[in-house]
């Protein structure tokens, strides 16, 4: 996912882009969406604030995007539709660790454009629907580094990637996102060894000890 | 954490309960707010409505409370001030069983406060504050868990509390409320079972392979 980028003229107009007219607008509006959101957060964004803000008319905004949700959605769905792979280190460990520091600069990153998505998707259906789907997206990806890490003889087979790969990530997203830790770049290393050493210890296979009842609830 | 109680009252009058006439306005007005938070959402939190719903006179809510964001660190700060200590169950994985059952059954918990909770404070600092003292709190609790894994012999010495505590319930605060998956009750079970084979390879402690650099963005 990118930062909010912002928009490129010459003297004599907008400059040609890859992708034409419709492309260019998309990347107005939605460059618009990121820098709004970031500057005056999910409250203050509107059909109207971000038609004002890349100079696209309103109706070809409402038309395109409907709404709030509209809009971010497509936000998230712009960073799916990337080319993004995830690095090949050599090494299980190296490609975690390649991972959460994209996941740790991201979720520290000035201005907090991840940070704010995720705080809208509590908002926004669609808003939350996009991010899982982006999610989902980002997990399909980087199954290659368990089947790459199982065929160098790292693993063992039958580690589920989704769930290494969310042992990997969660950490530093709880740290940071929700017990809002002062960040400190070491989280990134730590849970990518952490579960590293989980998975050749065996983890993450689909043995289930069996299904666990209710507890006593806590936040 | 409690789910939203109702106030009990006779036909004579409120009900005299433990603490006095102050706790027992403290009571009525956090069960308004709760079962205001996760009936309306956040935006429909104000001191009005409580005091409304509450019975409580609006100036009283408004002196002791001040605002929503006083409201909802109220209602987390109660819920850390309870007797609440860990099973020990006398294994570390049924140790962490125990506490991840708690927490899937509070992320997945109808009314949803929990999740109404988390959300709330991505908009109101105080909340943000009350939330991260919450948790703090329980991760101090819980060191015992480690503590009692170690006297066994189960564990290493070195192992870091938080660490492990935050790896064995992270993926489900990621899988029930970030990646808003269909729950499944083996979630707890497997972050359990991951997190103790991960703690006996030895992850957790506290040698680090060094600082990560920046690296590439992402949601």
């Amino acid at each position: 996912m990118s930062p909010p980028r912002s928009t490129t003229r010459s003297a004599a107009g907008p400059v040609r882009r890859p992708g034409g007219r419709t492309a260019e607008v998309r990347r107005r509006v939605l460059d618009a969406v990121r820098a709004h959101l970031v500057e005056y957060g999910y409250d203050a964004l509107g059909i109207d604030a971000v038609a004002e803000r890349s100079g696209v008319h309103r109706t070809t905004v409402y038309r395109r995007w409907r709404d709030v949700g509209g809009l971010l959605a497509d936000v998230l769905a712009e960073a799916t539709g990337d080319d993004w792979r995830p690095p090949d280190t050599g090494s299980l460990e190296g490609d975690l660790l390649a991972l959460n520091s994209e996941v740790y600069a991201a979720l520290t990153a000035e201005p907090p454009l991840t940070t704010a998505l995720i705080a809208a998707s509590f908002r926004s259906a669609p808003a939350a629907d996009a991010l899982r789907a982006f999610w989902a997206d980002r997990y399909e990806r980087c199954a290659v580094v368990v089947d790459r890490a199982v065929r160098r003889g790292e693993l063992p087979p039958g580690c589920d990637p989704r769930r290494l790969l969310v042992a990997a990530t969660a950490p530093l997203y709880h740290e940071l996102l929700l017990l809002r830790t002062t960040p400190a770049a070491q989280l990134a290393a730590r849970a990518a060894r952490d579960a590293t050493l989980a998975a050749r210890a065996g983890a993450f296979t689909h043995s289930d000890p069996g299904d666990v009842g209710p507890g006593r609830r806590q936040v």
